[in-house]
């Protein structure tokens, strides 16, 4: 697959097949991310894999409950729509993903969220290279209870960046509209 | 150019031919690079492209000393080879690139440094397919000076969040040492 057709594979995908994602798929992709560049190649991104639907499940019900709670208390503002989803039970904020690889790495790396966006792009790409569909789910990062912290093995030093939902997509829809790239200025030799 | 390829390819270049990068390249690549997912896609990168070596100079002296003022009033803490490094005349942090791609964005978009990261890949990647070399040299994002700025027409309510060097590579390198990819924890449907 080129680049160009990678770049038309490549979109967010939120509706999949029932078919589960082989471990060995994942772990090959995985493997690859470590490939992508960091900050004085200091490689913080560590992962947990989840492929269990009951698990899935409960963890969205955390991250919904969470958002909701911070949002009554006024720490965070979500627009209503988002509200109006989260309340609604039968919302899971993975969509019937069968995987949702979680990006994480320790809170004292300064560079950890580009360092983390940067092996989620390679995750991304790699799985469009073999015909699945990622979606890079922010809801679904607010894992706060240490009990499902502790399953998904994430120390309390660390944070989560990126949770991205892998499946084999029920199709492949177009790009969501693009604004041109806005280029501030050119500055060149001919000046 | 497959993907396998694009990952082979896509390496830190710090040496590179004397050979101008034609603007209409820069500008095809930038244009790939709004695919990249943005938060809610919000696409809030902006870009900024400077291919006149005269002016490269003058943002690497500026990103120098405003990064060892900093260290010298202990805002920040740079390992001693940086220091040397920077204090150095002859040293450009931007290597001897034809081309520095600075991708900046609003201060207020609280997802910009994921968002931007996210748009840096594209375009190292892109870059990649097409045979030139990039590297994300944080080292030259330090830009304060109100002149300077707006010489790239960057606003004061915008920030530097990659400066991206382009050019046609000397030689593609081999990957600098990686580690297995840390899996924390694999929660299956089969437990």
């Amino acid at each position: 697959m080129t680049f160009s057709e990678l770049l038309q594979k490549r979109r967010a995908i939120r509706d999949f097949e029932e078919k589960e994602v082989p471990l060995k798929i994942v772990e090959e992709i995985l493997q690859e991310s470590t490939l992508a560049p960091s900050a004085s190649n200091n490689q913080p991104c560590r992962f947990a894999v989840v492929s269990c639907r009951k698990t899935i499940k409960a963890l969205s019900d955390e991250s919904k409950a969470n958002l909701l709670g911070d949002h009554a208390e006024k720490k965070i503002r979500l627009n209503p729509d988002y509200v109006t989803m989260l309340q609604n039970e039968n919302f899971n904020v993975f969509y019937n993903a069968p995987c949702v690889i979680y990006i994480v790495g320790a809170k004292s790396v300064g560079s950890l969220d580009v360092d983390c966006a940067l092996a989620a792009s390679y995750i991304m790409f790699g799985a469009a290279a073999r015909d699945l569909g990622t979606c890079w789910v922010a809801l679904g990062a607010n894992i706060r209870d240490p009990r499902i912290r502790a399953e998904l093995g994430i120390p309390d030093n660390y944070r989560i960046v990126a949770p991205i939902i892998l499946g084999y997509p029920k199709a492949i829809p177009p790009a969501s509209e693009r604004h041109a790239p806005e280029i501030l200025r050119v500055i060149s030799e001919a000046r």
